[in-house]
């Protein structure tokens, strides 16, 4: 075997340089495993829509869209707020970042037990985080913090050993002139492409080596228009981070869902079945926005029993969870969402083996228990269940025993549990007696079953 | 002993017309059985100090006096991030409080079980939240927010039936020039008094008719300079609310921790022992401030268990507690501390025979086990437990069985509960087997005690 | 009569130290000489009201009085301008006066040839212009310019040999609280007086020792009201400046135009004939406002000709003029301002002889000669023409003759002029032959007449 | 003769469609005859610099540049009345044009007897005074006036049948990183001029179709990188204003004084003498600076006199002259700029016959008298004096008198003047008596010469 591995290898190597710009080529990069491995990563919102901060999913980051196609709440916060003729450039200088500390960031993402972090390098108002050549006026260092946010993150990210770097790119921006230019001309013609998407792009890339390109914004356009299969191609063929780099699919009308890296699909996209091809959940600790919301509801917010649940779901059918944070424009992540990080952290540091470099067992979700979902690791097959049964047995109906000396346990919950086949498949386990106050084992509980198939 | 009680009743009310502006006289009066039955309060700090929101115990709404007194942090912040020259006042145009919603507050503040809660009409800075005829200019209807934030308020609390309106008040202002010509002259003028303080003491009372009055800023100078004493002599003969107002003990600072109403004696005081003259816990959520602090570090939030601990010690020793929280500068109240109020009115809900109208018991903390904590209402008495025994046997050492039908229940936990007398005193109780996901009981557990002494 | 004298002197001084609160007791003051003989003064508004800076003669100065009061022009140029709800204590942080520097203002009054400078220390909006401890976060230290107007600009007077220190003092605030209460009292209480502006009045004598105290906003109320006699019989008996400072008339509603120091009886008074009392024309050379405007139509700045002719009307009839400028809210005296007031000061420098300690003569305007006034100075008669006769002999109807040795120049025209008495009086001159171009007489052409009457 | 003439308008006019982007063929274009016929413009330097309206001629309008590049004032400025960290884009917003009136502004301009006006379409900070496509945000529809104020100007002047519109345009941009990318690479890429500056100055020449293209901003690179005579050859063949435009000589550093239309050489340029080709005098009223400043002294301002000696000599020189006036950030032309503008008119009113169509005649300079200038308009000589002998006899040594029936007379000062002819050439004029106080001939006296040569 060893043989065939180190032919194997030179076979990829060989064609690593030969990605071309085609789907059929690109689509043939193999994902790099540690992005499978990671599970969890944590994403950021923040731009000049953090001042505004207001209103419900058609606002908060999306509002100057909404606020000059007529949105009636955002036209009466203005009204309201501000003076006549007030613009959304205007917003840009109280974006004051003054309480932004990367590396205090960098510390909650570590403890969230998150494995990398995305932040919107520019969203779709134009407004680049870092002093783009390209957007004269309209950056971070020009106006509003007067810091170059995305360096200041890259460097307190890759401090961390433990985490990776990835940035959200927005192919498109909504009041661009030249980019409305291209799109009036049916797309015909580039000159947004050029002059301002793709030499961000590059940028980007070259000069802050993410180890994840997100990108976004590409629904109006092919992939022609945004020439972005050229940009993969050097993206795998050519960057610095070639060998590392994982994308998703947003790079064209056509491509999402399909083509690219890891599938994004839709925002919050969580299927319920096992898909063949490495996806990734998307979503919200606020439900109902990815910036920050001044004027949210508290009801909006997950709890972490609900985070649990989604994350467990998301993995168990071969996704990564994306949990989006949107903070001040200070620069503060706002106590609640810490509070949500940390207990993601606090739950992943017990119940890490059953999560980081799973994979999907051959059952997502329990054939009797619904409330139940699986992942495998090695020879050890991991059962979550999100309650706890009243009757102090939990039957669940698709391992089988496999081993004499099969084993069950409850992950934080002290030793072996009791339990017995039942007919045809399926256990049924003796919950253990907890404390309610103090037990580790809690939210979603963690089964760890030793010679099951 | 009717008799005598009518008598009494007749000797009370002929005295209630009566008090006079002396101590002797003033402590004499009864405090209004309202506010002993009512437990749990909640206190809002709000103001100018809101929009610098910044620093420690040291800073925040006391961020004025120590920038002018040379805090180093306090400084820095203001020469990082204002132009030079810029002073306090100035910061009051951005006190927006643009969501600022008095009725959704009510609605929080109820739903966390408090049954009275006191906001800040003036802190030590002078600014009014109302327009106060005496603060021309440094008003919140003249700058910052434009509207009569305690107008606003007592109209959402008075609409709520189960919530009585407070108001806080700061005597002294620390640079109202007329104030420190006062002080300058060893308060043997009054002019800060007659002009500003009285005046809109006198107000705040006739307009918004408070259940409490919350004094504060006192110690600098005598009650005798503060007028304290008749002003306590009208509130109690001739106010609007004679009948049902309350007061604490910050009238001079003489008064502190010995007359005027319940008393206060100091932040966050919490004696752990019975004291005989009902008094109160003002203590915070964000364990470092009163004002809130856009820079607070999360670990400063008190989780609900530590809050509940508080409280029951408090309400254990005759107190009641007045929970502090800080609405930012736009006039949200932030989803953590949303959170803490809502766990806080779901264990209220449940537990709320133990603490409503209670009665210190005989005990205060349990003679065995330091984690337990009592109240008695009615022929009851209510045992809190911090924690839940390993063992499953929780041993308590004050009561005594004094009944043959004596029953032990744990509220929320189902039905009665197993136990045993211990000797000489004391029982041991056999704890139920609860679920741990969806038990009722949980955080502090309140067991019922029927039979016991 | 050198004995005479003395007694007289004993008289006075025996009597000054004992006016008494009536006005016929202040009205038989003496004025101060040096009034008289300075003729020309300049006033400066300068205030909050140079932010708006807006409208005709029913805003600028007065923009808060008349957008509250419903002033459309000021209620469209808020509602266009700025947010809604912006108050006019919203305006003071603009207030910057980061150009102001007295000295540079101080060197322009001096080269205009007036003899004392006015300045607003408190307008009708009751701002401050100094640090007022009667008026807290209402003044020019804490929001604003955050420096002391009036001590700055006392100074920088104080150093200017030539030039005396003015200021006014506005007795109302129209928006005071405590003012409007007095007034629905119909003056019955006077808590305003005593509690702001009578403080505020003692402090301004006392510390910065004007030699004039321009009172204004008197008219509402009463003298008695305002204890406007006790103010000056202290001002007269017992102030730092009794010897020297002088007052107007505008202290009660009954007071203007009758009693108090020099009269002011109406804003840009100009009688045009000769008045026993001293009086003053306090008029602007915006035609149009006392605050600087910053819309302005240039058709409203008076051209020097104008000037000189109300200049030498007002003097003419024993008036002196105070010649308003409103400075930007930057601290600017814009350039069309410094001109006007140079040219007086080319003006004055030459012509000096015939305003400064000049007295009206016996006639004001010439009977013949609508065009042509007068002043004496010792023996000499000043003749003021406003036009050049075409036919180049001037005819005026009032002097006559009285000597042999009689003669009659152009002031800045050279050598003695030929002229011929009229019959039955006056004379006729004959015009020199000058340089259009460079001849220092200029605007208005001034005869010095000897041996007339 | 005719005949030649004819055929030479034919070659033109064959010519006229094929200019060549080469300085050969351009340089052949015949300057269209108004401008010469026009001799006054006015220019209008507005902008973000505006804002900060402040310094000497390093200053002002190069703020930004000198600020950036440590000048010592601009720090310091900054220093004490800005936030750290204030840049230059922050500024915009307070470019609030509140005032802006271009009707307003072109009666003005209308009144002072200019043809022709230039506005600054954009400076050297970038920021574009129209909704450039190219200048995403910074432009002054998106941030400070919210107003496409290149169009209202436009609009206004064009209504003025009198007036003829001018654009300025900088080449270069002082931070644009684009510029910036292509000056490091020593001009040898040219991302800027196709990206920003070709596609905005095209644009405006389209779109407002001005009657002068005044460029600037040229001289750190060549004409080659710029692509100016593309441009011009463009401008001349086949853009909408082919036939009536006019541009300058700012189109590369070796351009300037050279090549293009007019020639401006350097700022103010005055030689003094005959120039061949048409040249114009680009200066300004405030003799320190082109922007407004609003700390400027006011002896910065030329006087009436001295803008019309400058005026004067440049006519005479074959020159046309630019009279800069600088609008203050609210859109108003301050009184002291609109006094010297109206002054201009009440001259050119009375002298127009000698200025507007006329040419330069022999002499420029008077051979005998400094103080003298001349023009002729068709067999008019005119002569235009600085100064008023004091002799009442002006001797002037250049004209010959040529017919029997010459004369000479002072325009506005009534018949025909005496005068006699000098030897050997030249002429003495006695001068009128005029009445100095109403004379319509006034600062620069003008001679009509009939008969002379």
């Amino acid at each position: 075997m060893k043989f065939a591995c180190v032919l194997a290898v030179l076979v990829i190597s060989g064609c690593s340089a030969e990605y071309k710009p085609t789907w059929d080529s690109l689509d043939k990069r193999p994902l790099p495993s540690w992005y499978d491995e990671a599970k969890l990563g944590i994403f950021i919102h923040w731009g000049v829509f953090s001042v505004p901060s207001f209103g419900d999913g058609f606002l908060a980051e999306w509002f100057w869209y909404y606020w000059k196609n007529g949105n009636p709440d955002a036209k009466y916060f203005m009204h309201k707020n501000y003076a006549p003729g007030f613009t959304y450039a205007d917003f840009a200088p109280q974006f004051t970042a003054e309480f932004f500390d990367a590396d205090k960031w960098a510390d909650l993402f570590e403890a969230s037990g998150a494995k990398y972090v995305v932040l919107t390098s520019k969203h779709h108002e134009g407004y680049t985080n870092w002093p783009s050549d390209s957007s004269f006026n309209w950056n971070s260092m020009a106006v509003g913090p007067k810091r170059n946010i995305v360096g200041e993150f890259a460097n307190a990210i890759n401090k961390k050993g433990a985490l990776r770097l990835g940035l959200y790119h927005s192919l498109f921006e909504w009041f661009n002139p030249k980019y409305l230019e291209d799109k009036k001309k049916n797309f015909t013609t580039d000159t947004f492409v050029t002059s301002k998407t793709m030499p961000e792009l590059y940028y980007l890339v070259n000069h802050f080596k993410p180890d994840i390109v997100w990108s976004d914004g590409d629904w109006e356009a092919s992939e022609n228009y945004w020439k972005s299969k050229e940009f993969l191609a050097w993206l795998y063929n050519k960057s610095p981070v070639k060998d590392v780099v994982v994308t998703n699919d947003r790079w064209g009308k056509e491509a999402l869902c399909k083509h690219g890296g890891f599938l994004t699909c839709q925002d919050r996209y969580n299927p319920g079945t096992l898909q063949k091809r490495k996806w990734e959940n998307a979503m919200t600790i606020d439900k109902g926005s990815w910036g920050y919301r001044r004027n949210v509801d508290f009801k909006a917010y997950m709890s972490i029993n609900e985070l649990l649940q989604k994350f467990v779901v998301t993995i168990s059918c071969n996704g990564n969870m994306l949990m989006n944070v949107g903070p001040t424009k200070e620069g503060t992540i706002i106590p609640i969402f810490e509070e949500r990080l940390r207990q993601m952290g606090e739950w992943l540091k017990l119940n890490g083996e059953a999560v980081y470099s799973s994979k999907p067992w051959k059952h997502q979700n329990d054939s009797m228990n619904s409330n139940v979902w699986y992942t495998m690791n090695g020879n050890k097959v991991y059962a979550f269940s999100f309650s706890w049964p009243d009757s102090g047995i939990l039957e669940i109906g698709s391992p089988i025993v496999t081993s004499k000396s099969a084993s069950i346990e409850l992950i934080g919950g002290g030793s072996s549990l009791t339990w017995e086949p039942l007919s045809p498949t399926g256990v049924g386990i003796v919950m253990p007696i907890v404390n309610p106050a103090s037990s580790k084992a809690k939210w979603v509980y963690v089964f760890r079953l030793i010679g099951f198939n």
